[in-house]
């Protein structure tokens, strides 16, 4: 049953179920044309033709005559015809590289992955601080904790702002479930369907699943090695007059840049000129060798909300992240939290945070780690040059490499044939808005040790190279 | 400063105040007549004028000659206007509950909160847990987890829901970062904005603030002895085709009412005439004496969804709850919880939980925790007695008891005086769509064996039947 046109006819009507149940398209959307959207998928528009189809067999969708394809209105809910198909053959967005990597059984390598190795985390650390918690008073174990979450922790993240040059209040800080949650409030709060918001092209992918959950419209700027293309910045502020704008300044995801000074203060006046507000997300910052400008700092967390979360450095298992902003945003923000969660983030989670951050061994862990992801970065740039796989950019930190494969290579068709060989890859375009990231994949040097890794790219790399799109799995 | 009128007016003021941060009112939109607003408030149309032009003052709201005030657009967000005064002065809504509990310091006492107090919960078996767990894998400590959570937690789930009648298969099941969670992303998945939700009148008072965020219509039905009143029921989905049905119904919250296995039947054929989607909350079933009919049951998980949480009898600081439902429905699920979670529930806290579960002690704890729950019912009624406040009905478990007050009482001024003393109550109004509750008070009886309590009680009505509106705190 392996038929390629058959794969790709299933892959086109995939695509389709997400976008349904994403909410990109809903009841009485009109589908995308067939010639656009068989140029989209690198398919033929036949393809689409014989997905449309069948979607309409299905009764997903329904053709008017003379004018396209249109979203069912089923009296069913628009999310409730979800893809349904075994995850593999879903479409290579976003969601197919977070299901991947977060429901791949342990045999699986996964270099495009999000985050470290259980056994690079300070768990130690997190063991004493779980037999700590055992002693804990009955209200930390058992309570739902306060609205904004512990003050112990608010108080330790105040200091840390302190010492890259925030300055921000008590009230102007709030305790989230997750960085994901964070950003999540955020947009609950400032967008309403149909705004725009302005992402990086390319951008963390996640962005994107998240932004179409909100039904607003995304538009990409393309980032340089020093931050946003600035002209083209400025001209999507005129033009398209986004409501936010959302980003990592530090170590960039997924090309680890870093903003420069000058791109920073020229970001935030345009931003100021055009009443745009900025979510900065920081959640690779103790990944840096040293800081690098933060446009919370330069803005006095005004028009900048600052986030972050503890999943990358110290337990990506005990969920709870931040939000940083002003006073009367974080007071709409921890109501909106009550509503949608009750209750701030678990004392239990904050607590056990709390503990491995004050302890020393968390800073002394940190510069272990930053110090081994160097090595990896170079190492593991130097096992892909022989492949002609090569580094976009040397980040400063990090764990990711953002790198530009040999022409003729296309990193979704990687992607799928690497899954069939249990390696999951990160290709270039479930990053990037405006779909021109297929020649790029993301690496994650502290999930890419395993020489089958390099040893299934190279091979899948030689059958695309031969023109064969092949299942080559066995 | 504490001038009668004066307060009314702030009252007013934070009325409108959090209908802009709940987005119940968004830039543009109307704001209540004068005159019906001053009904729905208890105050003199002139304190509404005073609160109105004050708010137009400060920008928030607008007037346009001859048709009213309008809630302003300044270029701000919506939410961005949220109430920024001192919380008691709030106004006494669902949020003011949550928030008056939440974030009460150790010294305030809770009669209206909706926990049990900490050294009610079973905390040793929870430590046990926590030494055990300082042993487990690092991929425990550290990892995301699978999208749909511990796998064992889930085995656990599906096994009870078998002893309950529930036959569901693993790809129907999925856990989430809590059970008001589970309900948010439900209500994401299903509703759009301006849709009808159909909710028991009175109920728990998060859904109204829940459903508020999602800019959904609310609609009441009585809920009686048996369950929701059959008869208004039905016609309320003639008239109003309401998207969605929550509910209670193993141990109703606020009233701890039991739908009746008739009532039951009789909602399940009127939701299947109109192709209503149900989601059952069945948080407080483990209180329950003996099982008592359920819709999921019933059902076989189709048109109902069942979600539940282990908050109210595990620990509310190790936060983890979950949703049951068609297997569909559940795919498109995990993604949104992907996209706006990122990843599944901390697998730390459903290692915990999962312990907890699978020891013979949580059994006997729950035993304990009921015939305990069963005394402090009884001593509850009986204390209140001499007040003239009398349950409603006597629950079969739980810890809630709805009662009525004697004729004239208001339960928000009795609320409002009562948390001058450090006495958080739970007025009737707050769980009240209709607001047709304002004789009621919700009492947790595991809360509320402090004296104090019904002497500030007995003060607070007698100053009210004396007709004074008085700050009786000093």
């Amino acid at each position: 049953m392996k038929d390629g046109e058959l794969t790709r006819t299933g892959e086109v009507m995939a695509a389709i179920r997400m976008k349904v149940a994403s909410r990109a398209l809903v009841s009485g959307d009109r589908l995308p044309s067939i010639r656009r959207f068989a140029a989209t998928m690198g398919v033929s528009p036949s393809t689409v033709v014989e997905a449309y189809d069948r979607l309409a067999a299905e009764g997903l969708i329904r053709a008017r005559r003379g004018s396209g394809f249109y979203v069912a209105g089923t009296g069913m809910p628009a999310m409730a015809l979800a893809a349904t198909e075994p995850s593999r053959d879903r479409a290579v967005d976003p969601f197919w590289v977070s299901r991947q990597s977060l429901d791949a059984d342990p045999a699986v390598m996964k270099p495009g992955c999000g985050w470290l190795p259980a056994d690079w985390m300070p768990n130690p650390a997190l063991r004493r601080a779980l037999r700590t918690l055992a002693r804990a008073d009955d209200a930390v174990l058992a309570d739902y904790g306060s609205t904004r979450g512990s003050p112990l922790l608010r108080r330790l993240l105040l200091g840390r702002f302190a010492e890259e040059g925030i300055e921000a209040s008590p009230d102007q800080l709030m305790l989230t479930a997750s960085g994901t949650q964070a950003i999540d409030l955020i947009c609950r709060f400032l967008l309403r369907p149909g705004d725009t918001v302005l992402v990086d092209d390319p951008c963390y992918f996640n962005f994107q699943a998240l932004l179409r959950a909100h039904q607003v419209r995304m538009t990409g700027v393309p980032y340089t090695p020093s931050g946003p293309d600035m002209a083209a910045f400025e001209s999507t502020l005129t033009a398209e007059r986004p409501r936010l704008y959302i980003t990592n300044s530090a170590l960039h995801n997924p090309t680890g840049a870093t903003l420069s000074p000058q791109t920073a203060y020229r970001l935030l006046s345009a931003a100021s000129a055009h009443d745009l507000t900025i979510v900065e997300d920081d959640i690779f910052a103790d990944f840096e060798p040293d800081p690098s400008p933060r446009l919370a700092a330069l803005d006095g967390l005004n028009r900048v909300i600052r986030i972050g979360s503890f999943s990358k450095t110290l337990s990506a298992s005990i969920r709870c992240g931040f939000i940083a902003g002003r006073a009367d945003w974080i007071e709409g923000l921890v109501d909106l939290q009550v509503a949608t969660c009750f209750g701030g983030p678990s004392p239990v989670a904050t607590t056990l945070i709390a503990n491995v951050l004050a302890g020393g061994g968390y800073r002394k862990h940190m510069e272990e780690l930053r110090q081994r992801l160097a090595r990896a970065r170079h190492d593991m740039a130097a096992c892909l040059e022989p492949l002609g796989i090569r580094p976009w950019l040397m980040p400063r930190g990090g764990f990711y490499l953002w790198c530009r494969l040999p022409a003729g290579q296309d990193s979704a068709a990687l992607a799928r044939m690497a899954v069939e060989e249990n390696i999951v890859l990160a290709p270039g375009n479930v990053f990037s808005v405006s779909q021109t990231a297929g020649a790029f994949l993301r690496f994650n040097v502290a999930q890419s040790g395993d020489p089958r890794i390099v040893a299934v790219l190279t091979r899948a790399m030689n059958s695309q190279h031969a023109g064969k799109v092949l299942a080559i799995g066995k």
